[in-house]
Parts: structure tokens; sequence; C-alpha cells
């Protein structure tokens, strides 16, 4: 991409103007294309400055979640090689749904500002107002089969609570299956889909749903934002969604290839130290039953294990489960 | 549909002429409609005899996987109440999963005469030349979660084989998963495809092929065909592909109901009956690496379960299993 080779060229020239001539030099094109990309740069939130007899300047980066952004030193080898951004979407699981099927690569990612019909689990919406929220698919091709999908959910969970670690003070935690909490509060929801036949997968669609920049009145009862969160604690703090975008890819990619190393245990240990329904008690809604439980443990497939007011085990993988106070 | 009407008409009154008059009558239609329909009917292969004074004869009726035929005393509620058929198509399957995909009901049934890429498990082709087969898919809504797919399976391979001894004196057997066998030679295959949640799955496309009225110069090594069978019996037996379709439906409903009610284990206790493995010395194929073990028992899942050399039980869910000799 044109626009990428002449945007990096003053990336590496951050805080000093680089000539037209040396931008054609370095970036290796005409100085037709110069002014021509230069505007589309600009369109998409690059401040570039211009000077008659320094040059170009880059001033400040947008905080988008578009290709040149989120490829920017991104420290992976799959996840996010290739991306497409879009401004407002119906849902990027749809969208990455039918790449995947006309053969799209793994890593593949979609991302979006907005979504119309943003998806949850069984059918439910994802809130997702315009600009201050992460919403990406990604495009996930495992050898495993289709009882073992839960693996998936659980490691995207562990990925996107440690990113969001890595990057606040928010000490964030991980409700089974794949929620992802502040305290009583949701802040990140994962929607896992797949093609498959009876004994191996096709192909999952990652969905990823992080409230990041967004005032609470804009989110559903229940529901929190990491701005919100901060601001709670007093702090003030500039969220950068291209940075945690980028954050979580790499730390999806770290997981999943643990994965294939190691097997699923050390991604289940990751994900136990993250969780606190492990030991509390829950209240389990299953083919329309509601029961109390002890939450005792998650089994290698990653269903979770209670304990039953008669004393017995029960693995649930599918159901509602929410921990009572 | 008008045509259905009409030949319906005729169906009733067989061995008889009909008057226009009276068609027009019984079938509520104008003459120009009578006319027009009955050429179409004779497209498809409707032999229909038309005498100036006495009216018309059906006299013959195609052995034609067309829905006129598939629905005409059909014994079902769901399976086969909606059908499309097709003379050519890459994959029955393909089909199938995008009209469920744009939300086609339970039970539509996707017919063809041939099948450009007929699709087996992992990616393999399914052999399925021009007429004699049956190459079926079905759309299914099954309020499970994936790991409970191979139960999809397993009813379906019970249905068939059910189904072909119900229609003739071959006394097949089930090859686990989902192989119907006739002694060491293969009579059909089952691809059951899904779109699934993490906890649910949206639907599941069964395909079945049959070999019925195919000479076996036309069928791939390994495989074998009703009509090939029939002959190394030396049974002369006309075979309708048209009953065999409306008896497999019949029997997936059945069996369908049957796990809604009584859950999977009176579907897995037929499906014992019906298969030579349990007990037999198998060859397991799985991750790329082959060992002997002896087939002990299929779990509630559906899974088999091996005896390893050791001594340890092992299940396998999926991964190629043979008989060994």
């Amino acid at each position: 991409m044109l626009d990428e080779k002449i945007l990096n060229v003053l990336r590496h020239n951050k805080d000093s103007y680089v000539s037209g001539e040396e931008l054609c030099k370095l970036a290796g094109v005409s100085r037709a294309a110069i002014w021509k990309h230069m505007e589309k740069l600009r369109e998409e939130g690059y401040d570039i400055e211009a000077l008659p007899h320094l040059g170009y300047k880059l001033v400040a980066i947008p905080d988008s979640l578009i290709p040149s952004e989120i490829k920017w030193k991104l420290k992976t080898k799959v996840f996010g090689k290739s991306v497409i951004s879009y401004r407002k979407v119906d849902s990027t699981n749809i969208i990455a749904y039918e790449l995947a099927e006309k053969g799209m690569k793994e890593g593949t990612v979609i991302l979006a500002d907005e979504q119309v019909k943003g998806k949850g689990r069984h059918g439910r919406c994802w809130s997702s107002p315009s600009k201050g929220g992460i919403y990406m698919s990604c495009i996930l091709r495992p050898s495993i089969a289709p009882n073992e999908i839960s693996r998936i959910t659980l490691l995207a969970a562990v990925a996107v609570a440690q990113a969001i670690r890595d990057l606040s003070s928010l000490e964030v935690t991980i409700k089974w299956p794949n929620d992802i909490m502040m305290g009583p509060r949701k802040l990140c929801g994962i929607l896992t889909q797949m093609k498959a036949e009876q004994d191996s997968v096709d192909f999952v669609v990652l969905g990823i749903g992080i409230n990041v920049d967004l005032p609470v009145k804009q989110l559903p009862k229940g529901a929190t934002s990491m701005r919100e969160e901060l601001r709670r604690r007093g702090e003030k703090v500039t969220l950068s969604r291209v940075e945690l975008t980028k954050r979580v890819l790499e730390k999806l990619e770290e997981y999943y290839n643990l994965m294939k190393t190691e097997g699923f245990e050390p991604i289940i240990d990751i994900w136990k130290d993250l969780s606190v329904m492990i030991g509390s008690r829950v209240k389990v809604t299953l083919a329309g039953k509601t029961f109390e439980a002890l939450a005792h443990d998650i089994n290698p497939d990653g269903a979770l294990v209670v304990r039953t007011e008669s004393g017995l085990l029960e693995k649930i993988s599918s159901g509602d489960v929410i921990m009572v106070r």
C-alpha cells in the first residue's frame, strides 16, 4: 500500500520534516503520488504539516482502528497480518464468517468503529455504539474437533483480560465462560462461531467486543467501560483503542501458539488465575431450570464443573451461570 | 403447485380416464392451465395418455427425485415437507448450507440426480454419478450443543440402514461413525456439517449419499451399490430411488422425534444392533498415528470407546477407524 509506505517514512522521521524529494526517494514514489496519498492520509485522520521549504512532518496520529495503525509495529506473525476496517457494519462476525467461507486465511481481522447489529451469544445483541468501542472478529483455522471449541473461547478470554491488565490499572477478571468483568459489571464479551463437520472444525470466527472509551449512558444495564471504571477510581488516563487492539492480537497469538505446542492445560491454569468464579456460589440456568451450586473447577474441555447441593459434581458445557452474592 | 394438483387428481383415478372437464373441476383450474401443466408433467417424465373422448390417464410415473414424487404419500410432518430438486449441482450440502444460513426451516430437503463436487468427510470427494444415486441434504435445527453433533450423525446412519433393510433384502451394517456397509464394501456415506456458537448449534446440514442403481464400474474402489449387491445374490429387484428416499425421510423423522422425547440412548441401542464393529479388532488412525485396538463400546456422546493393547479404554471422537480382518 502506497499510503502506508509514505506514512512509515514520516513515522521513522518523527519530529522532523522530510522534504518532498526525500519522501519520493525513500517511499519510491512519484511527486504526484505523494500529493494524492497525503490527502488520503489526512482524510483518515493523520495530521500532517506541510511547509514550503521544509517538507512534511507527521504531527498527530489518529486513534483509529485502520490497517495502517493496527499493523504498525505489531509483534505478531499471523494475527492481524491482514486487517480489514469498516466505519460501520451490521456485525464484524457476519463479515468474517463470509470471508472465512471464501477461504480467507487464519489471522485475518475485521474491525469496525460501530456495529448496527452487534451479536452476542444465543442471538442476543451486543451494544456497539460509534467510537469508543473495539469491535473485532478474527478468523482462526485450528485443528480441533467441534467439542474442543470451548478452548478457543477460554483462550480468547484469557488473552483479552491479560491485554487489558497490561495496558491499564484495571484488574479485570473472567466470568465463565467468556465475559470480562470489572467487579460485577461486564466490560467485554466474546462470541465464538464455527463451521464444522462432525469431527473437525473448518474455521472459527472469534468475535470480541470491548467497551473502551464509552460513556456509561451509552451502555446497557450491567455493562461498563474502561473509561467509566477509570473515572470511578479518579484516574485520568488516555485510552488508546489502537494499542489495546494490538495487544489483544499479540496475546491471542501468544496463547494460541502456547496451546498448539503445550496443549490446553497452561491456558486453563491462567484462566483459573484470572477467574473469580471458582470456589464461589453460582446460580446455573440450564434447559429452563435454575439451581444453585458451588463452582468447583474447569475440566480439560473448558466445561465448568459445579458441586450441586446434593454433593454431586456436574459438568456445565452450556447455559448461563451467574455468581451469587 | 398447480401441476401437483392435476397430478394428484390423476393419481387418485389411476387406471381410468379423467375427462378434461372433470379435471378442471377437481383440480380447480382452467382448461388452458390443464394444457400448460400437462406438458410440464410430461417433461418431468410422467407418461400421461390423452384420448379425445375419454380424457387423461396416468400411465407411468418416473423414478425421479422431484418434489411431486417425494411428497406423494410421504408419512412425515417435518422432513421433506419442503423439497427442492436439481438435475445437477456442485454439492447438495453447499446449497442446503446456504439456504439454512438464510433461515430455511427444519426438514427442508435438497435432492440432486448428479453432483459435480459431491463432498465427503475431511474435504474428500463423494463420487456422485448421474442417475442411480440418491444425493440428499437435509436442514435440521436441533437444540443441542456442538459436542452433541455425533448424535445426529449416528441417528442418520441408523435411519438410512433401517430404510435400506426395510426396502430390500440387503442386511446392511454400520461402520463407526457413519458408513453404511454391505460386507466390506461401502454403500452409503453421511456428512454432517454445522454452524454453531460455543455452546449451541445454529443448524445442521445432514448430507446423505446412497449408491442405489449404479453399475460398479461407475464407483470408486471399496464402494458398492444396491444394484451390484443384489446382482451378486442373483436377485432381480427393481430399485425405486423415490421409495428409498421417502423411507429415509420417514425413518429420520421417527428417530429424530425418538431422540427428542426419549433421549439418545434408544438410538445408541439400535446403532449397536446394526453395527458389526463393537467387539471387533480395529485399526485407528488418529492425529497421524496408527494403532490397533478392540472396539469396546459407543459412549453416550456417540464416541467410539476402544481398549488399547495396554488394556486402557480410550475415547475416539474423530479419526479413521477400520476393522481388521
